[in-house]
């Protein structure tokens, strides 16, 4: 199952959790796993809080202090985003999630995100896999 | 299945492999994945070896240097806690180990260890799946 | 199912993609999840582009910059690889990838990637998992 997501700024953290939870709750699986993950090279997939979006903002603040944007990396010749492609390695493009009575098992402050950290785009796919157990 | 663990460090390591080899064993399920999620925004789970326990210690310190504690973070004029929640986006909440022979397949010096990042807790609840191979 | 790499430096990084495509393709498994781990506790499984190989050495520069090697880590005076254990740690040793029409589901510029970062070494176990969706 797949869906998008479009991203107005260069770097954000969007939350996908009321997406993928619809798609859990659609696929009427009562016990399983569910893996989240997104299908490109500059962006990744977190779980954190999203009850004070300014998470996200301390995240991609503290990205750009441990690994400097244009700091000399070799991939900014070809694309200028290297960056990018460096915290997307670090974070992970993809989690996995438990899911139990046909919802995700999430703690009270977890939420699911995607990093954009090459944006805006106008599409980033997001790919739902949804794993039952018997 | 749950387990629960508390910590008593406002930063620390804590070696689970032992709790998710006993609720694989228990289980009887021969092959498959088994998945390990700590369910809350400020704590995570990592794969590394804790027979020098000062792998932690340094992980963390390591994390310090990267991630300033208190660095202007916005997220600490509300819970003072911003690292412990962006270290906890880079590390991820989760590991997924492969079942064989009804045990974790695990590294000679893997372990699995939740990492505290805004103890100390009474209580930090760990969530595993296993999900079977027929 | 496993294979190994050997690796030739201290640390780079190695595409994997088509030995793990290989593997799903072999196994006939139309649609799933395929787990990718490495067996040890100073490699790292990452997705990342690798048409430009560049992007690996920028990874691995940036690492050196966020956790520099020896830096007076207590596990230097163990086994001198404490900053691999750390990098393997915030990296994570394994990803999952979605099956589906018997292939991995990865975007245009997404590949698999097993990171070095105490090389080199004859020989390293990479762990290939896959898990059918009926």
């Amino acid at each position: 199952m797949q869906f998008t997501i479009s991203t107005g700024r260069h770097k954000e953290c969007i939350e996908i959790t009321e997406q993928v939870r619809s798609i859990v709750r659609d696929s009427g699986i009562e016990r399983g796993l569910c893996h989240v993950m997104v299908l490109h090279a500059t962006a990744a997939v977190i779980v954190n809080e999203n009850d004070d979006p300014n998470i996200g903002v301390d995240l991609l603040n503290a990205l750009d202090g441990a690994v400097p944007e244009h700091a000399g990396w070799l991939h900014d010749r070809v694309d200028n985003n290297a960056q990018a492609h460096i915290n997307a390695s670090i974070m992970g493009p993809s989690e996995t999630v438990p899911i139990e009575g046909g919802d995700l098992v999430l703690g009270t402050w977890q939420g699911l995100m995607v990093v954009e950290l090459d944006g805006p785009r106008a599409s980033r796919r997001v790919e739902v896999t949804i794993v039952p157990i018997a």
